[in-house]
């Protein structure tokens, strides 16, 4: 493994080129190379553990809860009554854990494609595989994008937590993606999926904001805090097909004692609508 | 200048063990060490001109808009009638640049404790030094700490654009440091220092708000996405010697024609607000 030297990690993509972020490792939990990808497991001395996928970070301990609840709650929360909840990828898990722990969920069908990605993090990464063990949930092991095209009108919110566009995740960034959800939704239906950071791509944003409203009447950006993603931020490209939804106004609204209560560390209905505020040469360019 | 290896530049502290960012140099433009400090001037191939203090990237030319816009109309913009404004540090002349443009701005006073600072600035980053240029602008070469015992009851508003809390800059982060701008500051005088991160040290940023809050009857928390500041982030400890201040209110809510005469590519009066909105688990922790 000749990317790890002096048990340093350094993680570095075309998609983010003249800037690399690094890492110290205590130790390689575990290394595959899967059907779909590269995995490793590692535990480091300032993250916690670390998922790695194709030379990525896909989480960390440290801060993947803020990726997970908003990813999820923005989603969730901008829906009146979310009752079936389609994941596309989320292999780790950490999703799943915060959607099943919405009060109005019923139903959580999610579909990865790599089974190796949900073993390895069912054996390395408790805190988020813990979200397969929800009554709630029926984990299929395939295609995303082929399982859509077989349900239609099945889902009030669809959550596509991906990787980066780079290889396979890259159709789940195109219009027909997008077109293939809106069919798969319900009335009102919400989707959300990862973007791409502001900072780093300004383009894949704005590309990826106009295929989803070119299908759906609402579309919006928003993001939040992930120190160990590229700049420091993620994305989400959100779109509804309810006209009249204002996405910085949530539906439900949680009090104190229901954010304990789902052990929320990031999401609250403040940060709802900070999310969806965007700085001015963003806005300008977005809106 | 055996850091710089085969081109690429590692930042890396004893603030944030563990991880580091490292960046691409097309050129290094300048290296000297003055009596305060070492300072670099490089061009890089992603974030253009950087300015390294001591080892610690002060700020990019492709973010540093962020951190200077927010530093300082967060704070002015809170204030009903900021005409007196104090600048302790801030030698590249950025945060001058933006307090200038402000409409209800007199008089700049700037203590920068390094010259050469300013005068590196002022050959390689004319796009930050253009602030001296103001003529509103009185700049000190000295000791902020030393100049305010000078000068009481004087300043609308103070802005502390400090290095990190290790080494020289250390005794801004102190309570009587605060107890200092407190009596710099006239009746409703507000301050706005540079507090480190949440995610990195959530302890400094604990301490630093609860040594403004003993002196100032209303102190809050605000940050803003800085991609190349660790973490992707930077924060602000604010203080109000006015009661009644609601900080996450601004008292000056720019139109769009003001925001594009005053150049501000960050700052709106949305944001404004959205830079107060916390984390749940920060929330908890401060509030």
């Amino acid at each position: 493994m000749d990317i790890l030297k002096k048990n340093w990690y350094t993680e570095s993509c075309d998609m983010w080129p003249g800037g690399t972020f690094s890492f110290e490792v205590k130790e390689i939990l575990h290394q595959e190379k899967s059907p779909y990808q590269d995995i490793i497991v590692c535990d480091t001395t300032s993250f916690g553990r670390v998922l790695i996928l194709d030379g990525i970070i896909q989480c960390t301990e440290k801060d993947e809860f803020s990726y997970q609840e908003m990813l999820s709650f923005l989603a969730l929360c901008s829906h009146k009554n979310p009752e079936k909840v389609l994941i596309v990828g989320g292999g780790d898990g950490g999703v799943a854990r915060e959607v099943s722990k919405h009060p109005k969920v019923k139903e959580i069908v999610q579909v990865e494609i790599d089974a190796r990605v949900v073993e390895v993090s069912k054996k390395y990464l408790p805190y988020m595989s813990v979200g397969f063990n929800s009554e709630k949930l029926t984990l299929h092991i395939g295609d995303g994008f082929e399982f859509m095209k077989n349900h239609s009108n099945e889902f009030d919110v669809i959550l596509t937590d991906s990787s980066d566009p780079v290889g396979p995740a890259v159709s789940l960034f195109q219009e027909n993606y997008f077109a293939l959800m809106k069919s798969a939704l319900k009335p009102n239906g919400i989707v959300s999926s990862q973007a791409g950071t502001f900072w780093n791509d300004i383009d894949l944003v704005t590309n990826t904001l106009k295929y989803c409203r070119n299908q759906f009447p609402v579309g919006a950006y928003a993001y939040t805090s992930v120190p160990t993603y590229p700049s420091g931020l993620i994305g989400f490209v959100m779109g509804s097909l309810d006209p009249n939804v204002k996405f910085d106004s949530p539906q439900i609204r949680f009090t104190k004692e229901e954010e304990r209560a789902m052990k929320l560390k990031y999401y609250n209905s403040d940060i709802h609508k900070a999310a969806f505020t965007l700085p001015t040469f963003l806005r300008n360019k977005l809106n």
